[in-house]
C-alpha cells in the first residue's frame, strides 16, 4: 500500500507532516509526501536526511488553507497539494489520502475527484471516539448539517464496513443516537432511521444510543445527523481537555499535590492515554471513492504517523470494497425514489 | 421563603429528600415536604429526630414514578407529591418547588397548575453547566426537541435573568449553540435567533459558541433547541464521569499509584469538585409561574439541600419578576405572529 500525504495541510505543516512521513516509513511504510517541493526538502534536510526508502515527494505548487472555502478551493486551487493527493489515488498511484488540513475542503475535493461510491446518498465524515476497547465510528460528525432517515441508514452501513475493517469486528453493532433509550424518545429523523435499520437482517442494529453511553461500548457503530454529531463530538472534546486541564492544575497546586502527581503521572497516563485522538490520527471520509483519513489541524507527528498507519491498514483491509458490498445488498439504493434525489 | 420538595421524586426518595431537607433546615431554610406522610415520618424517625423548626409535612398520597409518561402523571394522578407542590407554590404558601423526580411530568405539571409566564411562547429546561467560574446557564436541554427563532430568542431573554438571579452577573453575556464560530456557521435556526439576539440592545449577544468552548467561559449564557442541548449536555456528563472513572482506576492500578493518588487525591478532588452537578442540584424549569429546580433522579442528600438552596436564593432574588420585565421588554411577544401561535 502506498498513501498519498497532503503534506501542506494543517497548522503544523509541512514541519510535522514531513516528521511524521519519516516515522512511518520507518515502520516500513510507502508514503508520498504531496506539496511544495522546496518547502519539503527543507524540512528533510532539518532532519538531516535525504528522501528514505518508500517515501516519495510529488510536487503540488498550491496549498488549501485552513480558512478557505470548500468551493472556492476547489475552483481556484487546481494544482493544491490536498487536490494532487485525491488525483494520485484516482491515478492508481496512490491507495489512500492522508490530510491534516481543512477537512470541508477534503470532502469537496474527495467528491469532485473520486466521486462518491455506486449508491451513496451522501458521503459523511466519521469519527473514532475513543474508549476503552476499539474506539466508537461516529458518524456523521459534519458533513450534512441536516439529514434523511435514508442518509442515516447508509451511514450505518458505511459504519459498520468501517469497524470490520479497522478493528476486524466480524458484526459490529450499530445504534442512532438519542435523546434516550426508550423508543418513544428522539426526532421523527431518528424514529424512521431506526425503523429502516431494524428492517435490514445484514445490519446488527441495538436501538438508541444515549450521548452518556458513548463511551460505554453500547454499540462499535453510532449514527446522527452532522449537525448532532459534530456538537457530540466537539462537546467531548471540550470535556475531555477540560478535565484533564484540571487534573495537570491539581497536580502542581501543592508540594504535597506535586509529589503525589509524580508518583501518580505514569499510572494515570496509561489510563488517560485511550482519549488521546492521536491515536489514530483522525477521521474518515466515507462514501467516496477512495480512502481518506483526516487528522486534526493542530496534529503533531506522532498522529501524522498514526493517520498514515491507520489509512495504510484501512486500505489493506479493502474497506472501499466492503463499503461497496455492503451497499449492494442494503435498502436504499439511489433511483429508487427515497433518497434525497 | 419557603420552598416545596417534592419529598417523593427521584430514586432515592423518600430517603434522601428527608436527610437533605433537615440538612437545609440546620442552615435555617423553610421547607416544606410534600408526600407520603407516614413514609416522611419513618424516614425522620431513622435520623431519631422530629420536624425540625423550618419544616413542614403537606401529605400527599400518589406518587410520579420517573417511567410514568408525563400525560399519565397529569391525568391520572391528580394527588401526587409533585402536583401539590407546584399546587402550594400556586396557593401562596410556598415560593418555589424542588424535585429530584421526572423532569418531563414536572415541566407539564408545572405548566399545567402554574401555567406560562405572560408572553412566554415555550418553556425551556436549563441546566448549569459547570466550569472555572459560575456555571454556564445552557438552555433549552429537553423540554422542546424542536424550536423557532423565536422560542430561542426567548431562552436568550430568560437566561439572561436567571444568570442576574442566580449568579449577581450585571451583564450576562448570551452565545447560541454552534457547529462553529464563523457567521456562515449554524443551521437556518441559529442564523435566524442570532439575528433576533443581535437586534435587541437588552442583551449581551457574544456570537456563536462552539461546543468545545462552553467550559470556557464564552459566554454566560448559551442557547439552544431542546434537542442539541440534550444531546451536548448528556455528552458532556457522559465524558466527566468517564474521564474521572479512569483518574480512579488510575489511583487504584498499582502500589505506587495508590501512593501518588493518596497525595494526591485533596488537590485533584478540590480541582474537580466545580464539575460536580450536585453544586446547584440540578436544573430549572424556565417559562412557567413557578420557581422550580429539578434535580438528578441520582441526587443524594447534598445535592438535595444544595437545590433547595438554589431554590431560596432565585425565589428570594425575584427571578420570576426579573424574567417578566425582561420578556415584556423583549422584542417577540405572543400575539405578534412571529410566535409559534
Amino acid at each position: 500500500m502506498r498513501i498519498a500525504l497532503d503534506a501542506m495541510g494543517g497548522d503544523l505543516a509541512p514541519g510535522v507532516t514531513v516528521a511524521g512521513a519519516l516515522e512511518a516509513a520507518e515502520r516500513g511504510q510507502r508514503v508520498l509526501l504531496v506539496g511544495d517541493e522546496a518547502a519539503i526538502r527543507e524540512e528533510l534536510a532539518e532532519h538531516q536526511v535525504g528522501l528514505p526508502r518508500g517515501v516519495q515527494i510529488r510536487h503540488a505548487s498550491e496549498v488549501v488553507e485552513m480558512d478557505d472555502a470548500p468551493r472556492s478551493a476547489l475552483r481556484r486551487k487546481k494544482d493544491s497539494s490536498l487536490r494532487l493527493a485525491f488525483d494520485l489515488v484516482r491515478a492508481g498511484q496512490a491507495d489512500g489520502v492522508v490530510t491534516m488540513g481543512n477537512s470541508g475542503a477534503a470532502l469537496a475535493m474527495g467528491m469532485f475527484v473520486s466521486g462518491r461510491l455506486d449508491g451513496v446518498l451522501r458521503p459523511a465524515i466519521a469519527a473514532l471516539v475513543p474508549q476503552r476497547d476499539d474506539p466508537v465510528v461516529l458518524l456523521d460528525v459534519g458533513a450534512n448539517t441536516e439529514c434523511r432517515p435514508a442518509n442515516l441508514y447508509q451511514f450505518a452501513i458505511m459504519g459498520t464496513a468501517l469497524a470490520e475493517a479497522a478493528f476486524g469486528l466480524e458484526e459490529p453493532t450499530v445504534g442512532v443516537l438519542s435523546n434516550g433509550e426508550e423508543e418513544d424518545k428522539g426526532t421523527d429523523l431518528t424514529r424512521l432511521s431506526a425503523a429502516l435499520m431494524a428492517q435490514d437482517p445484514r445490519l446488527r442494529f441495538v436501538g438508541y444510543v444515549e450521548p452518556g453511553d458513548l463511551l460505554e461500548g453500547r454499540a462499535h457503530v453510532v449514527v446522527t445527523d452532522g449537525w448532532t454529531g459534530n456538537i457530540a463530538l466537539k462537546t467531548a472534546e471540550g470535556v475531555v481537555a477540560h478535565t484533564v486541564g484540571l487534573v495537570r492544575e491539581a497536580a502542581n497546586s501543592s508540594l504535597l499535590g506535586r509529589a503525589g502527581a509524580a508518583l501518580f503521572r505514569p499510572a494515570l497516563r496509561r489510563a488517560l492515554a485511550h482519549l488521546d485522538h492521536a491515536e489514530y490520527g483522525g477521521g474518515l471520509l466515507l462514501g467516496i471513492d477512495a480512502c481518506a483519513v483526516i487528522g486534526h489541524g493542530r496534529s503533531d507527528a506522532r498522529a501524522v504517523a498514526n493517520a498514515l498507519a491507520f489509512a495504510d491498514r484501512l486500505a489493506g483491509e479493502r474497506l472501499l470494497q466492503r463499503m461497496r458490498q455492503r451497499l449492494e445488498a442494503g435498502l436504499v439504493r439511489t433511483g429508487r425514489g427515497d433518497g434525497d434525489g
